[in-house]
């Protein structure tokens, strides 16, 4: 059996079973092999005579449920392919080995990619030379407008076709053949989320194509390369994707002058602790050199605030040459999730679902922020009785000292561990809610509260027990101690997780089926493969790294020398983890990092705060201001003034270093001024006729 | 003789006779008396024929030096009215009272003035009844736009004047009638520039229209009303003087709640102050009412920000109610002072001067910056110097005890005035050069560098005194007394220097004129009249004023009572200034206060700290926390903790409350979005064919 594997879910092989079964039964002539360079028949007709072409290249399998019935998928296959005024996706479909099999192939059409390219707001090459937003009316002067695979990236059309099956509603009441009457569509009702709803699309995802993808992992890890190739990974796997990787590449880079300092101090105190070795100080962890903590630690705080303008003018410029600097999703149809009383969008003049800011705004402020703050003062009452339990243990212990008590000192420890979990799960779970009843309109905005969300409650679970050891216990090398471990245990534990399992894995349970993969049809390779988890894990482990480097560096100068290490393997880990291990994700076209960015901004203005702490309870430097006289008063207030004035160097650096590089800027001004011209030319009758103007009064009637 | 007066200049006044000697000479039949309501005859003929009405509306005075050759003023009138694409302003001049006189009466055909209100970006009235950008093109679908009396405001029309005359250059070498040849143009020369260096135009004002002056103050300050008719501020003076008063407005009408409260404060304290005057404290100037003190600096902290983010808001509808809210200054020619090399702007693809933006920085960075520097060090050393004279003068009264020794005691105060003074005049015209070197594009840029350079110095000036004494001396006591003696001082100096002494005048000098004001021709009044100085001044005493209420409000409660009091008077006495006792000014659109915002914000935020330190100064407090048996150290931890939690807080009360109106965002994001489409409507041949790109290539050749 060619398609029981390891990563195959278990619904995953029932259908297949199902399948095999209608394949008895039922007997078409269609391709009993589906490959991306698989060829016209079988495929629905495109709706525009000039997209009719003899090559379809398949973008993205659709996953039936088991008990589909044939009258349904043929629903289906016409709505994919019916025209959009018709109330369809005018997509291609293509009904896969059989026509009552469970999957749907799915591509698209010249046109339907074109405009929804204009629909998106994504900026090709004009004639010019210069990137424009593209216009579909205006599309002969746009560079390569003919050939969709030069045009548009593969993973821009694939996500182009989840974009169009996604914002399919139904344009009257509608009864799905196949199904029972409750699953009835109504009048705006998302058909692809009822259809989910329903059972009948179980799952959907982009195909890959083995040839790009090889060539990729060549250029990409296979080798010693030191630099990534992000535009090529762009154009597989998208813009979110690619603009990880370029962070992952520019943050990585950045560790080099901390680490490069970190080692320096690290060795000059070295050398002065045996030289000096009688004098040695309670304080000698920090280096007993003179006030190289001191150094580390401002060098530190002004790196990150560089850092992240630096990244901000490299993010700008890649964003600009993917063509994603100006995207319309704000003046696109809302997100299929979003609902809302019917009216006429002020902002379009576009009949959708209405809700108002302001209750919005009042739902974020009345439940979301006193949930999560809930969760967060859950978070530190286990940490509480974390500490409670274990003093009680160690008492329990001093008096018993038997292996019984023995035992229960780690007692507190896994009850810990296994309280924490929990609460991330339900948190997560509660987080996807409450962003949810926020009933955000654009898919990124969903997409922010949700990973904020998220990344607040994990990050204070990290930081929870670090914070408190450094602010309530004051306890400096307990801190060091504790901070030293976990970046040596977790970067282990994630290199093993991350690189040495899944390589066992690929190859080990590979190899088994290395002999018949060229022979099997491409979608059954997917199938093996698992959904990858998002970048949310890649990023948060970002964020804390990028946590304990300026949180803590001051008391352990070597951390960012362990974190470029550990960077270095992660960016090929990751790379082959994302080509090799899981499905390819839709990657939605962004501008920026979004959230993430803003988190490591906020990170870097807290650090100051919490590293001026750590040096003022340095016990090196109060032995120093204890020698000069200084009492402990005139030093907290000498504390306060660094910080302020540091903090007011790291404001005027954002600011001084602009966020975009002056090419950039220029670019955008002049499409800004384009436009104001292009607003001005039109005479009125233009203006009147544009098209939204006709379903508004059809409404009103 | 009815030209002279107490307001005029002796250079006026010279001109004046010069003008009676030619009048002998030369008799033409030129009205004898031009009032604005002034009728055809005399005014050069308007370029295209659209234009021509019977009713020419007299805007603008040039006021020609003394010795100007008729045939110069025959020249810079036929310039005046020709068509810009010969090198003129398209406007229309009228000769004065004889064409040998020392004025030019300018005022704008309607067509003039309906290009310059595209290119100066100002909204007006759609067809639809909402603001859009003015576009010549499609004027007919504009409100009111065949009347430009409706269409634009006066002031609106009177700087369009001034626009199109500043903006005149040479296209060709041209050598100017009746001028030595060393003021022969050169190409590109900015020709009004050039004049006034001349010496053939000596000033340029507004002309006062009565009739609407008298509305208008009528509904002003004549009565008693507690509104002012800000629309109407706006029509007449522009709308960079109307934010002014409504920025006043706001203000004022903000200062109502921490007055109550410090009302309220004020007399609590005081009845516990009899019944437990057994208790009194040494800290019983900050009212020993518990904990008022601090109600009253916490609720100052979180009011400021408040009130700056609804000013925020009503500023934006303003601008958007007046149709200055998308300025397209930096699409449009730069200012008439920018050099540069000639080059193709790369936004707008038109020819003129260019000045890398990285030079400018560079300027600002090593020039202009360290000569700020420089002079606030004096600054400061100038403080020092007088606290050590002072010490040694009152050393020298003890020993000596004379006569003389006691006169000495007033000499380090004196020689201090004195060296401020000189300080500061100097320092304005340094920043003027400083700030014409750093070579702005827009106007407005180069108003705000000059305003913030100014403006630190000035406050720094203020403030440096106050800060020494709360932060060096740490003298509560003392700074309670300057601070309270520095409102009362400086609010009593500034009513009178206001509002008495220019009523005074007004009654006494104008009364003696009273009889013959009837008659005598307008622009005669005109000439009394002095200059404004500006809103610079206006502005200052706000800040200042808002300075001493957000920075020490806990140590002198009373402050906003003060205050508002102070701003009631306030907007009486500037509403009557701008009106009668000053010329009227020029008022360039603007969208907001521009920096003056910047600098009432960082002002709110930079009071959190001075307002903590104080609470932490206040004996009271001390003492409260000693008697709790909390150590000094944990005190100063506090401070900082409630520092840092306050302004977490105003940055959230900062985000959380939106600049603009949800009404306004709608309208922005519509325009938006209506010129994405536009742009996209836009076919190539359109593209291609904007004006611009012709005189682009006949450039290049």
């Amino acid at each position: 059996m060619r398609r029981t594997s390891g990563d195959e879910g278990s619904s995953g092989s029932r259908s297949e079973t199902a399948k095999q079964q209608e394949d008895k039964t039922q007997t078409l002539n269609v391709p009993s092999k589906l490959s991306a360079s698989s060829v016209g028949p079988g495929w629905t007709k495109a709706s525009c005579p000039c997209c009719t072409s003899k090559k379809v290249e398949p973008l993205v399998l659709v996953k039936l449920g088991e008990n589909v019935r044939p009258e349904t998928k043929r629903w289906l296959i016409r709505l994919i392919g019916a025209p959009q005024k018709d109330g369809g996706a005018a997509l291609l479909a293509h009904p896969g080995e059989d026509a009552s099999g469970d999957i749907i192939m799915v591509s698209a059409p010249c046109c339907t990619l074109l405009k929804a390219t204009e629909e998106l707001g994504l900026c090709r090459i004009y004639q010019d030379d210069n990137m424009e937003a593209f216009s579909y009316k205006n599309r002969h002067n746009f560079k390569n407008s003919d050939d969709m695979e030069i045009f548009l990236t593969l993973a821009e059309r694939q996500y182009i076709v989840k974009y169009e099956l996604d914002g399919l509603w139904a344009q009257r009441d509608l009864r799905i053949p196949g199904l029972p009457d409750s699953y009835t569509l109504q009048h705006r009702d998302n058909i692809w989320r009822k259809l989910g709803s329903a059972g009948v699309i179980e799952d959907m995802f982009p195909l890959h194509n083995q040839d790009k993808l090889r060539d990729l992992s060549e250029a990409w890890y296979s080798g010693n390369q030191l630099s990534q190739p992000l535009d090529s990974i762009n154009e597989y796997f998208g813009s979110s994707v690619a603009l990880y990787f370029s962070f992952l590449d520019c943050y990585t880079w950045s560790l080099l002058p901390p680490a490069m300092l970190g080692l320096l101090i690290t060795y000059f105190s070295g050398r002065c602790s045996i030289s000096s070795s009688g004098v040695k100080l309670r304080g000698d962890y920090l280096g007993p050199a003179g006030y190289s903590h001191v150094i580390q630690a401002v060098f530190s705080m002004l790196w990150s605030t560089v850092v992240m303008e630096l990244w901000k003018r490299r993010s700008s410029s890649s964003s600009y040459r993917w063509g994603t600097s100006q995207l319309a999703e704000h003046f696109a149809e809302p997100r299929p999730g979003y609902h809302g009383v019917l009216g006429v969008n002020p902002v379009t003049s576009r009949v959708e679902p209405l809700f108002p800011e302001w209750r919005r705004d009042l739902r974020i402020a009345l439940v979301s922020i006193p949930v999560v703050g809930l969760f967060l003062v859950l978070v530190v009452l286990g940490m509480l009785c974390f500490y409670w339990g274990e003093a009680k243990m160690q008492k329990l212990h001093k008096d018993w000292d038997s292996l019984l008590s023995q035992t229960f000192l780690y007692m507190p420890s896994v009850v810990h561990i296994v309280f924490t979990n929990v609460l991330a799960t339900i948190y997560k779970k509660v987080a996807l809610s409450l962003t949810e009843y926020e009933n955000h309109r654009e898919e990124s905005a969903f997409e922010n509260h949700l990973t904020a969300k998220v990344l607040v409650f994990t990050f204070f679970n990290y930081f929870a027990v670090l914070f408190h050891i450094a602010f309530f216990k004051q306890d400096i090398p307990m801190l060091c101690k504790r901070l030293g471990s976990l970046l040596i245990v977790s970067q282990l534990v994630n290199q093993v997780t991350e690189v040495v399992i899944p390589l066992l894995v690929d190859k080990f349970i590979s190899v088994t089926h290395r002999t018949d993969s060229e022979d099997e049809p491409q979608e059954d390779k997917f199938r093996k493969q698992g959904t990858m988890p998002g970048l949310f894990a890649e990023y948060i482990e970002l964020l804390v790294q990028f946590g304990y480097l300026s949180f803590f560096s001051c008391v352990y100068p070597l951390t960012a020398v362990l974190l470029l290490i550990n960077n270095l393997t992660e960016i090929r880990a990751d790379a082959y983890k994302i080509c090799k291990l899981f499905r390819k994700p839709f990657s939605q076209p962004v501008t920026n990092l979004g959230v993430w960015q803003t988190a490591f901004e906020v990170l870097s203005f807290v650090s100051v705060m919490s590293n001026c702490w750590l040096l003022l309870l340095s016990p090196q430097l109060q032995k120093l201001f204890l020698e000069g006289g200084i009492s402990s008063t005139k030093t907290i207030l000498l504390a306060v003034l660094v910080e302020h004035v540091l903090i007011l160097v790291k404001l005027v650096l954002a600011v001084l270093i602009p966020d975009e590089p002056d090419w950039i800027k220029k670019k955008r001004e002049h499409t800004e001024y384009t436009s104001m011209q292009a607003l001005r030319q039109q005479t009125s009758t233009r203006r009147d006729g544009l098209c939204f103007k006709v379903p508004l009064t059809q409404f009103m009637l």
